[in-house]
């Protein structure tokens, strides 16, 4: 569970579920898009893909940011921060990071005051 | 431990330990800076003060952020996603956020190349 992604030297530090947290950043705005969890077998896909990949902890299985609405994020750079339990992937994001068809999961203040406008409605986007 | 911020309408879900993840982004340029964690008491002190406060997983107590580095975080807005479980806080940074001495933690890719100039030497700052 722990196992190191190949494509890494420095050592990563899961959590006890074996994941780290992913902090998502569009590449070409800065716009902080989602927070996301990855296990080493997302990382080691993610990189050689470049497709973001992350671990659901609610549905416990690994997947494809994309695979079902479409909405894939090319990933351009992997950061590390200096803990080295924390991931940063910039990224080019195709039509919208957030389920709820918002750009970024990060569209609300805390008195819920909505910051941006609704890309997509999710029913056009999911199945189910 | 669960206790909602006053501050706050969005009904925030708080994770076993009582902490939500924070993302920490620079207001000026969108540097993603650095990830820590908050409770209800962070997130309430923040917001009354401007000041970001977290919460230390390691020391199990509340921190000011700057605390002792002089290096503080004036908060210019706290987003919250569309899961209602991290946040965002947008900064004015003083100095470096990383403890290292680099104006962010994510400064080094997976092999270990480091992207940014350190700002300050660590034992200048801190004094143990």
């Amino acid at each position: 569970m722990n196992t190191q992604p190949d494509n890494t030297t420095i050592p990563l530090r899961f959590n006890e579920q074996g994941l780290v947290p992913v902090i998502v950043q569009d590449a070409e705005t800065g716009e902080v898009l989602m927070m996301a969890w990855a296990n080493a077998e997302a990382i080691r896909l993610t990189s050689l893909t470049g497709a973001a990949h992350y671990y659901s902890r609610s549905r416990q299985k690994l997947w494809k940011k994309g695979e079902e609405s479409g909405h894939t994020q090319q990933v351009k750079e992997i950061l590390v921060d200096c803990d080295e339990d924390t991931l940063l992937y910039k990224v080019i994001q195709t039509g919208a990071a957030c389920h709820t068809g918002y750009k970024s999961c990060f569209h609300r203040t805390l008195n819920g005051t909505v910051t941006q406008k609704q890309l997509v409605r999710p029913e056009d986007v999911y199945t189910k």
